[in-house]
């Protein structure tokens, strides 16, 4: 059984996510649903949800499309149809190109950073941002690329360039997040304290003192060196309070021995 | 027919990005061999091409894997079978573990973007970097996260934060490609001279003559608020030379109206 608190708080925070502006991505005549659905799966998957689609080859809706595309459907159907580029485009103040052949226009070239934060600032003041991506094999025709404001060239290796759509969108939505302010959640170092010097410090005088009576510390000459080799290899581990009551216990149980018995 | 120089050209290329030192990635029992393909492309995409495989669940090679990889099976007949993480990991000097729970740790919590810094500064001083990734569904376990010097985690949507082990591996080998220095090509606008500002105002006196014959400027008191209007929008424009001599042959045109007869 699901438990519809819980579901109720999963659809407030989605469709929170989805209220906050973002930019939209308008998928040119896109041949294959599979990939229209993966491109709705990495819109969600980095907090976008605007999509509008030019001329789908094989019509609207589409069963593949949805099938991909999962728990992001509802991306697909939200999404704009559109007759033509210029359509989808209308309603937009800013629009982007994603093209790996950049050369061949006079726009500015970005990267999907530059852009992310071209966007994010433009977003900020009130401008609405689109970003267009073409069909899986031509990409964007030369007057669809000519109606964008800038370019997007995601830097591929030259020996093996072919990008699909979908990971196209993952690469541009996930520099939108990272653009946006999102960051990945602390680990429980954030909030485990950090030991203090005097904690280090018993536990460091609590190890050598075990270490001094077993006479590990020879010869006498090398006492020094040794004890601050020890010394620089645990303080780079920047122990956490916990860590050094489990090291002073590690300590004890060395030195005591096996239980008798 | 192909053109065997240029195919020869081709391999060159993807040896030399090969040879280059980059991070390897280290799939730990990961299950659908469609996935294990599209890593193998995401990974050649940017750059990478050393991959480890620990225990796939369909066995290996997998024909599923190499349909998917196509350009990219060279990487998968590189890759190395290992039987356990530890045996995968062995050669490596600092590794990296993938995993949208970095809480339940006390490792160190990177963004993709700081991991592949610290790897390209760790790369360059002569360690051997691994990313470790998940099977599907589970992620990565705990004692593998344990085998790690820090975790990655991508910031995604925590209201859809389901990004398959490609996607992430996309998201994880572009930021290694940024932190590599690779930027994208760019476009004729930076061969394209940008205009003198004697070549600016060349343009600006012959459309404000033009303008001024067809007492377009009334009433006068505003010619100066109008010019000034008109020079800055232009100005925004950062107009190129070549774009300039069009744009007075445009004002040519408008001015002597339709060829007679």
């Amino acid at each position: 059984m699901t438990n519809p608190a819980r579901h109720e708080k999963s659809r407030l925070s989605r469709n929170e996510i989805a209220f906050r502006p973002a930019p939209a991505i308008v998928l040119v005549e896109p041949q294959l649903g599979e990939n229209i659905g993966a491109v709705a799966r990495a819109m969600l998957n980095f907090g976008l949800s605007e999509m509008a689609i030019v001329n789908p080859r094989d019509g609207w809706p589409n069963e593949r499309a949805m099938a991909m595309a999962s728990g992001a459907s509802l991306v697909l159907e939200r999404a704009r149809l559109a007759a033509s580029t210029a359509q989808a485009l209308s309603g937009f103040t800013y629009a982007l190109a994603m093209t790996a052949r950049p050369r061949e226009s006079l726009l500015p070239v970005f990267s999907p950073r530059a852009a992310a934060e071209e966007m994010k600032r433009r977003i900020d003041a009130g401008d609405r941002c689109a970003i267009m991506l073409g069909a899986e094999r031509a990409g964007l025709s030369n007057e669809d690329v000519g109606r964008a404001d800038a370019v997007v060239s995601i830097p591929v290796n030259p020996a093996f360039a072919s990008l699909n759509i979908a990971q196209a969108a993952v690469v541009m939505a996930y520099e939108w997040a990272i653009a946006d302010g999102r960051a990945p959640a602390p680990s429980d170092l954030v909030l485990a304290p950090q030991a203090t010097k005097a904690q280090f410090e018993g536990f460091i005088g609590h190890l050598f003192e075990a270490l001094e009576e077993r006479r590990y510390f020879f010869p006498p000459e090398k006492r020094e060196a040794m004890q601050r080799k020890l010394r620089t290899a645990f303080a780079r581990a920047a122990l956490r309070e916990g860590e050094v009551r489990t090291l002073r216990g590690v300590i004890k149980a060395l030195t005591e021995g096996p239980p008798k018995g």
